[in-house]
């Protein structure tokens, strides 16, 4: 059995409660505690030695990571997050310098994103370093961005570029906490996930739960240099990469599966496409936003290059006729 | 350097926010996220196996332990639980019917507390199932109790048995939570916690956290039964026995300094010290609630016997002399 599947035995009857707005399934879970304006997002993720990073990596990146990955989470719902909890389980022997160090990189990013952190938990792991981060954060009624809003005609977008994640950036990327924000205040964003699982996986989260289908134009989507690079230069280098599916040697297929590319893909109606992206270089002059292709009906996920239009088949993989 | 030293750096200077009430260091988080007469719990808390339980261990106890651990500090704190997120790390083979399982003790102790699970997430811990849970909950605003308040003359409390929880009591206990509401909300409790590293370490906690001493009277310690067997049966069956404390033989001992006991310790006024005991009674006949001693100036931590006093000198260990 996968992890997919797992999951979805796991998940299918859980326990509920009134508080519940969004359960298991979405970026974060969504919670209604009272407040008049807000609701609270909740959160947790995990890295692991071997999985997420390798033991060449410097521990101030461990600790980047370990937050920025449930902090993109968060921007996924256009949420602001509020406070942190650390759960860091330990060999026995362990190195403090290390750990503090791995403090530092959490607490550096915290700062930049306005995150208390109010405590955690050591705790020993016997084998190899584990960090899981619990984070909740608010959003404004009315304003939580869920997977499930798209509608057909809808243009598909995203942000910055994608694939070769690997080469560095999953350790250093930076959550888009107020590019989401801005857009969630400007724009009737539809349907909006973060990047991890790569666009081919994620963006068929958002079909799924929205229950329409895509087409992705292959020219259109951005591929970043370290994707053209590192599919010209495999074997990489390290015996301990991170075991994240890639489906092919082509930089468009790192850029349709690879993940970890922590970038917003979201959708909004075709008429909002064209002010968008004027108000959008403006806003964000440093920082590429791309429309990929748009929502249709149905539930297929299809790519259109010069020769036709091919569907992508598997969870994340790309079937090239 | 231990973890206790290693907490204290780490927790030194930490990112804080207008949002914090209690940050590091209390039984949960408590923060102030707009509710107008609620404040927001946050607490992570994790089992490992080979340190919280062992490879014998029934799944649905081990999932019962993970949750009940963090609902114990809510329930410290005087709280309600309102949603879990669940981080499950499994060797890349797992027994998808043995996390079925952990998930079914999780979920029959939510489901007991009204808490919504609301997701979370399964990784890879090649060597060893841990399972990290991430709770919020919420307690009435002027009714959060904290560590910090016992004064002088406080007479001390706790509910239950002490010791010998390694006998069963780890995986089965029900957590507190509808006692501690009760103390809430009708008496004047001056500071509370739940017992987790042992009645003599957790004290502790109080009393550094109030800036006093206590004076315990050894012949009114609850000790359980489980405690007085267990100290006449050394050594223990399991080789994968959890690393707990244990400072000596004697069932006080244990009763002092075992931990794992998730009962509530907490101070009132000496004048409120009979009627709490005359009302408990009718309210929880089932559950012993004993006072153990009193609050006193100062910051040591004494044992009265019948020949007198002595101090316990160290972190969860008594020193006979």
């Amino acid at each position: 059995m996968g992890e997919f599947e797992l999951i979805q035995r796991l998940t299918h009857r859980l326990p509920t409660n009134q508080s519940v707005v969004v359960g298991a399934g979405d970026d974060c879970a969504v919670l209604d505690l009272g407040a008049p304006d807000r609701l609270l997002l909740f959160k947790t993720d995990a890295v692991v030695r071997g999985i997420h990073f390798t033991s060449d990596t410097p521990p101030e990146k461990i600790g980047h990571k370990a937050l920025a990955r449930g902090l993109s989470d968060i921007a996924a719902m256009a949420g602001t997050p509020t406070a942190a909890l650390i759960t860091i389980g330990l060999p026995q022997k362990f190195d403090s310098a290390f750990v503090e160090k791995i403090y530092s990189g959490i607490n550096a990013l915290a700062r930049r994103h306005g995150v208390a952190v109010v405590g955690g938990e050591t705790t020993t792991n016997p084998e190899r370093i584990l960090i899981s981060v619990a984070l909740v954060g608010f959003a404004a009624r009315g304003k939580v961005l869920l997977r499930s809003g798209a509608k057909g005609g809808d243009a598909i977008f995203v942000t910055g570029e994608l694939g070769g994640s690997l080469a560095g950036k999953h350790l250093e990327f930076e959550p888009r906490l107020a590019e989401a924000r801005w857009l969630a205040d400007h724009f009737t964003v539809r349907a909006m996930i973060d990047l991890s699982d790569g666009l081919a996986g994620d963006l068929r989260h958002v079909l799924k739960a929205s229950g329409v289908g895509a087409e992705l134009l292959q020219t259109a989507i951005p591929i970043s240099r370290a994707a053209k690079e590192l599919t010209c230069s495999r074997p990489r280098k390290s015996a301990e990469r991170p075991p994240i599916h890639v489906g092919g040697d082509s930089p468009l297929v790192a850029a349709l599966t690879e993940g970890e590319d922590f970038e917003l893909l979201f959708t909004v109606a075709s008429k909002d496409a064209v002010p968008l992206l004027d108000a959008w270089k403006k806003q964000f002059p440093g920082l590429k936003l791309t429309c990929i292709g748009r929502i249709v009906a149905g539930h297929t996920l299809t790519l259109r290059d010069k020769d036709g239009v091919r569907p992508l088949t598997a969870e994340g993989y790309v079937h090239f006729a």
